[in-house]
């Protein structure tokens, strides 16, 4: 029997790509679908790439139009999710692709979100240690960052055996597709082609704390984070570039050997052989989070770099990847590792 | 029980095509891959992307490595299919997404590609009128070309009934894989990012006499066609303008519904809804052509615009609809009219 | 003694790059530089590539503020252009980078524009046949639209010479700064890179009866055009494929003919040697037009490829020759035809 | 009386770059024009962006071809330079725009670039200390690598400052020219529109020693660099985030104070206002160079971030700034801070 799924906020990037992961769910059925400035409006002009559901007209995000689904994936602005998921009640599954529920700091969020914290909800990476247990059977789920997914899947193997000293300095560069579809002059297709720009240097990004939440889990002990996020010329994709002191008597093979030791049985994250280096091309479309590391003995560091689908594990895919673990589902049910390349 | 497939040329980007749709063929098993000069080495390398078959090694293209399977897929060059496939023996349905075996004319084959004409196959684009007839339990299947695909879906309606004058004039953008990966200096990204460029003009473009011969075919009479490729910076996709001058009587309702009665049972072709044009991100990695229709009255003429997927349904995707034809499966099977967006 | 241009509408694309050509102008001292929605604003943020006027302050767009300058650019949206010139008096010279003063014909105005016409002022495409002797000591300039520039330079030279029939087929591809800097969710950077699109199919673009003007004036008879334009995921730049009919007794050989001696003193347009074809690439910046022609014997037609920079040459370039010639000053000053490539 | 360049090299990108700000330059007249594989072609097919000079034919790279030129650009792959250096004779002003002569330390050249060393030329970075009085007068310039000219920029007034701890972590992103015209698989337009990817991760880049070099001889003691370079979807420009921990006391006060002493004279480099970060776009084609500060106080950590074009300031600019020094021209002459966007 079907699995019955609605998407608020259906117009957007991310329920875009939520759609176009559930079509090729086999246990799921597609139910309501949600906007708000585009409720009424047919689905055919607004995601004219998801032709299955091109009829499809949508409705007032409301508790009433989410009623009824055995799941209801959020992806709203910040703040709305809250009032949201109280009303659908407990026995519906919630997935937040916002940021909510993702910290469980009420200062770290109020100092970075501006507004009371609503609470903290199961943390929907599964790689990250202990994480799976949490995920399964529940009812709520707070789907990543998509920066901090890259970074954490970067960068938990190497702070859980405790290989890096805890001060990491992170570069990554994002697809426009990370700034949402509302537009602004800056993302204009003029301004952005051709240009590469920081944003939210010095600490401001939003994704920091979370990203210092799951590093300094992982090692056991607080992890600062040096976070610069930059705009890339390219619709989808995060490259993230970590980097932390090596510990004393870290080499090469042992930071490799910790990554493969700890990724060894993810389904969906990969180191890569040594010699090839990840690119965000290859997973363009896919879940997948491709891996790899470097000891650059002469600055007495580990680099890690990761790519991921900003869209995809980033968003959508690792919420799927998600539900599916809470839903006893086979985790990788519906997703896949290919990207669409060239 | 499974059809094993294999695909020469694997290293390449229709190859690679192959592979990722084959991948997430429900009735197809991966057998031998090969390439020329990269055979011996390890796909991941060649194809990252394709994450399943990242330890497959490329055997020499050779009929001996290409026996024992049910479907032969061959991407190679010009002129080198005839050899494999005469090979391979007529039970074994082989599929050649080369120009070889495309055109009726020996006369056209030898003026536009210079070499003795191999024959002609059953042609591989199932909307055409008769096409699906061909192609059942056939052997041997000749896809079409790129361009051709979008230019004889955008026009076959109209002419098929009867509404435009035998002088087709068409412009066509195109994404550089379908130049291919061999690398010479006027597809590296540094000149082909931020430039529009057009090449073949004049009517020397390999495609012409296939375009000539699909839209004569569906007009009952010779169609001439003027072609003008334009490379475009952007990897995948083609947007076909194609237009003509339309007959006495003809109207904007009258062109819209002959499109409607043509495309009524396709699955993979659609004409949108009024006030909605094609665009190639809508069918980035999907299977479907996007089609929408004018007419300009003060101009006299009908345009058509079509957008696919140079590598899809322009080619890997056309391949694998017409071996489900070929082969008795379900024409829609392991393939997807959703497009990875934005 | 220096010329002192003033500049309405500078925090827009055509404003930007009349304010980079005059920053490069030997002649011109740039006065007043006015906005509306960002009057008071500094141009660092608005114009950051213009790092000489980063200081300067945008003034609300006003007769008295545009007062006291001996030329003055509008580059205003259309509709506002008549008002503002009425006020500045015919001692100043105004050049208008908006549509209001471009159509001869009234009716094709209100046709397309939907308001009264405001009049016709001298248009400023010098190379067409008489436009110089109607721009010299000038003191209204309407500058032509980006597309008609590029079809018009293309296409004047063989109508001039009776070469073709009057139906011309024209498929441009355009950058996205054609369409400007107001945010619209079309024009993302998510929506553009990756993707071709067309819009105003079927004869509704408004710079249809502007390139029909043109071309019926050399050709000495009704040229009807069939227009469609597309936009491509580059930030600058047209293409411009354009075709008809060749009369009677045309050859390759006469059509280049007729180009070459067209085009023979023209310091701006070059018909590139046989063989090479124009890219938007190599006219990135630049004030040349880029052209080649080909003779299609098969299908009847001759083909002209234009390459122009929309901004450049189709908008402030074309401002600025123009001015050159209304002051008397030498045509090319300040202006180039070297390219930022790749 | 003209200055008299030749160009050696003159088909790349490099070469390209050398030869468009040449034409701009009002003392420079240009000289011969060599190529290897390309000798005895016009340069129209080759730069096709350079018009004044479409009609130039390369000659072979020979010192007698190069022979009787007051400067002698050279732009020819890593290792070619001395020879051709020595055979012009030390009465020509030659400038090395590979980097032949750019290392002090003999052991870092060997280990980096696998040959002799050559020897050391003064280094044409001229807002280092220092640099300018060794420009004075010379025949010998080592231009500087594209990487080290942003990095360095970006944060030797901070180590001159001594504000920073002495270990630097630099992630730039780099346009694809910067990766040369010579066609590679990778360097593809399929390959890389669309995609971001790391290379030469780990300490391996050859920039990385020229960087330790100019950042300790600022600093005045050993600074380590961790480097790692990232290839960006765009033909031109570098975007450089470089960070290292402030030293105790620093505030985002006294960091931008130190920039703000440091480049106040300086006609090339700027610190932005607070507020507006750089982006390649603003300087595409420009001589500029765009810096912001940030102090990122819960990590402890100095943010710098720079934006060049490689090409100009970092490569072809910088090389004609220097030449400017050495021959006691203005420093400025024949260069812009304008950068050609959007």
């Amino acid at each position: 029997m079907a699995i019955r799924a609605a998407v608020a906020g259906a117009s957007g990037y991310a329920g875009g790509e939520l759609l176009r992961l559930l079509l090729a769910h086999p246990e799921v059925e597609i139910g309501t679908l949600t906007g708000n400035s585009n409720a009424g409006q047919p689905l055919a002009g607004l995601q004219p790439h998801l032709l299955p559901l091109a009829g499809r007209v949508l409705e007032p995000t409301t508790a009433e139009a989410l009623a009824g689904h055995d799941v209801v994936f959020l992806a709203l602005p910040h703040g709305q999710s809250a009032a949201v998921a109280e009303q659908l009640g407990d026995q519906v599954l919630v997935i937040d692709c916002g940021a909510d529920f993702r910290l469980q700091d009420a200062a770290d969020w109020e100092k970075f979100y501006g507004s009371p914290h609503a609470g903290t909800w199961p943390y929907g990476l599964p790689e990250l240690p202990g994480a799976r247990t949490a995920l399964e059977g529940t009812k709520r789920i707070a789907v990543p960052g998509c920066y901090p997914t890259a970074v954490s899947l970067a960068l938990f193997p190497a702070y859980a055996a405790g290989l890096l000293e805890p001060e990491a300095v992170i570069v990554a560069a994002s697809g426009t597709s990370g700034a949402g579809k509302a537009p602004k002059p800056h993302l204009l297709g003029s301004e952005v082609m051709g240009s590469m720009s920081p944003y939210g240097v010095g600490g401001g990004h939003r994704h920091t704390p979370e990203m210092i939440q799951n590093l300094s889990a992982a090692a056991g002990e607080r992890v600062s984070v040096s976070f610069t996020p930059t705009l890339a010329p390219m619709p989808r994709g995060i490259l993230a570039t970590c980097s932390a002191t090596a510990r004393p008597g870290v080499t090469g093979e042992s930071l490799r050997a910790a990554y493969e030791k700890a990724l060894r049985d993810e389904p969906f994250v990969t180191l890569l052989p040594e010699g090839q280096w990840p690119s965000t091309a290859a997973v363009h479309g896919s879940n997948a989070a491709l891996l790899q590391v470097a000891h650059d003995e002469a600055a007495g560091r580990a680099i890690v770099i990761s790519a991921i689908d900003n869209l995809t594990k980033g968003t959508a895919g690792g919420a799927v990847q998600s539900m599916n673990i809470a839903l006893g589902l086979p985790e990788e049910l519906g997703l896949s590792t290919i990207g669409v390349a060239p």
